[in-house]
């Protein structure tokens, strides 16, 4: 497991109580990752809340690497990391950082994404990319592994050939990762989300501030508000993403237009409602589904039973669904209260309950998947 | 305003900061509220959190009346309330409590109500019911004032003949304040609801709860779970309410067959999915609407800011929308995010938010309006 010396984080923020452990194997496992076959890579934005993520996801799944390069803005570099036994320093990112560099894992923002992830390319990296820069260009694959692997097939790394390939929005990622076995199967006409979003899809800074806040409101002080422009503690809002002419804010749109592009799909009928609320670090959308084939509810499950990446929390006599705690540090996407629409004549409609870690599963997590897959 | 020496709320169970103050009059207002040719009443359940809430309303709407009985289980006999500037006792409820009361409201839990409603009646007193005990009762209107009022028009207090009148579950008293003046418009044929539900609708102590779980968890310590079967701080969870065979929990079920009610409107289709969010007492509510007739977007906030007991908070420009924090204590119900559905063809489709106060518009408020209707 990565132990990270540039955490700044309490055990609210990593995990939250009650504690789980980490699949780990042990003080007896012989790592293989660090070895002269592997790709040689780079880590944009290493200090960040999915840049630390990304480290502990690429030790966890024992990704193959020669050397590994921590790159983040001046203001980090000179820290110091430790990575899987070996001490590193975060050097600042530049153009030349990507000498050499087969695989650039980048999560710094759209801005350092538009300025360096061109110049990545120019040096034959393969750039997996988790800001919303390259989604919607027609040219960037946008992928998730079990949906759309087909989109990446043609790029490799280590062949000298550079390429951007485009992480999906966390919550596009999360609500497809449900709803495309069953696209599969009957496929989806229309689609009407409502998120309940963590505060880490606004980085480690927020969550920060969401911990501050309700410490200030328990002892009876006014929050402070740095991050988010009102209190966030025990309260919810429609989500920060700037507002676009038609109403939509820009989160709910990445969801509408990432989800036509994955699926490939252009006459997708998807709207979104995208709201924070005051949990730390895992999404969760209640979705309604529109198909154009019946689908009952049990084939619904047992296609979610068996849907790679998913699992179904779905007993009803305990009532016990979802939740975000349940899926904080989690791989796998959480899905539950599948259920026929009652709104819908016949079997043509499914409501259904997902739950994703927003750090893993919604960004480093399917980045790395996505690094594997280039190899 | 009342002054309950009961409550056993701290600054976070009431109001929240920043604190917001009711409107007053100030020491020199003359209360006309307690009044011979005012009604006989009596509070249900006064030492609970609707309770606490109805004297509250009463008091501040100078809700007039000639004497006031304070009734709750037998626990809670002998507790002392100031009211008005009066002492009360609490007296332990009984069928003979009702001899010569006129109205009674009710908010002690269904079989509270199954129990005493009846007797009440029988003694020729009014009951407004804030349980669902008699809610889908043919015989029993279910209102809410600025919906459905002539549901309870044959029905007035001190007459001497008694009768049921059943409050609306809060979620759907919040989301109909909203939907009724669109559909009033353009007909609703179809409705898919998601709340985000405060802890206020499980009762004061679930409020407690999420307070105190909230401090053992930012104190590293596991937190204390009572009311819920699992951790709330921090986390959601589809609603504690049970689950029927249909899938669909009793609170999902309540907003589709009371809506249906309410608007007289058998066909009409809802569908909902209910999760209980860390949030004090207000709810939200993300609505997406299918309509008969077009209805764009400016005519729907036309519509909404001059529907009462809504207000329109709808700036996209500064993110400004309802929130619960700001709903918070206020009658009111919020509504914002009013925007063409991008998933409907044509304009027969809108997505909006909606805000209300659970224990205010949602229960204590929407019973005194009723309980105004019957003078």
């Amino acid at each position: 497991m990565a132990s990270l010396s540039v955490s700044r984080h309490s055990h609210l923020l990593s995990g939250l109580l009650p504690a789980r452990s980490k699949p780990t194997s042990g003080p007896t496992r012989v790592r293989m990752s660090l070895r002269d076959d592997g790709p040689s890579i780079a880590v944009v934005g290493v200090t960040g809340a999915v840049g630390q993520e990304f480290l502990s996801v690429l030790s966890d799944r024992d990704f193959p690497y020669r050397s590994i390069k921590m790159l983040a803005s001046q203001r980090s570099a000179g820290r110091r990391i430790t990575f899987e036994d070996r001490d590193y320093v975060v050097e600042e990112l530049t153009a030349d950082s990507f000498d050499g560099v087969d695989i650039a894992l980048f999560s710094a923002g759209g801005s350092i994404s538009k300025k360096f992830g061109p110049a990545a390319v120019d040096r034959g990296t393969v750039v997996v990319d988790n800001s919303s820069a390259f989604r919607m260009d027609e040219k960037v694959p946008l992928v998730i592994p079990e949906v759309n692997p087909e989109a990446m097939q043609h790029i490799k790394a280590g062949t000298g050939k550079g390429a951007l390939i485009a992480n999906p929005n966390c919550s596009t990622i999360i609500c497809l990762m449900a709803a495309t076995p069953l696209h599969r199967r009957a496929k989806v006409l229309r689609m009407v989300v409502s998120t309940y979003q963590a505060a880490s899809g606004a980085g480690a800074a927020a969550m920060e501030e969401l911990e501050l806040q309700t410490r200030e409101v328990l002892e009876g002080k006014p929050p402070t508000c740095k991050i988010f422009n009102r209190q966030y503690a025990f309260n919810l809002f429609s989500h920060n993403a700037s507002v676009l002419s038609n109403g939509y804010n820009e989160e709910e749109m990445k969801m509408v237009k990432e989800t036509r592009k994955i699926w490939n799909d252009k006459e997708v009928k998807v709207t979104a409602t995208c709201i924070r609320v005051p949990v730390m670090r895992a999404h969760a959308e209640s979705v309604n589904l529109q198909f154009e084939n019946p689908l009952d509810e049990n084939t619904a499950r047992d296609i979610l039973k068996n849907a790679p990446g998913v699992v179904v929390i779905d007993d009803r006599e305990s009532n016990h669904f979802p939740t975000p705690l349940e899926v904080s540090n989690k791989d796998d996407v959480a899905v539950g209260r599948i259920r026929q629409d009652l709104s819908q004549d016949g079997n043509q409609g499914l409501d259904i309950f997902v739950c994703g870690d927003q750090i893993r599963k919604g960004a480093a997590l399917n980045a790395i998947q996505i690094a594997e897959m280039l190899l």
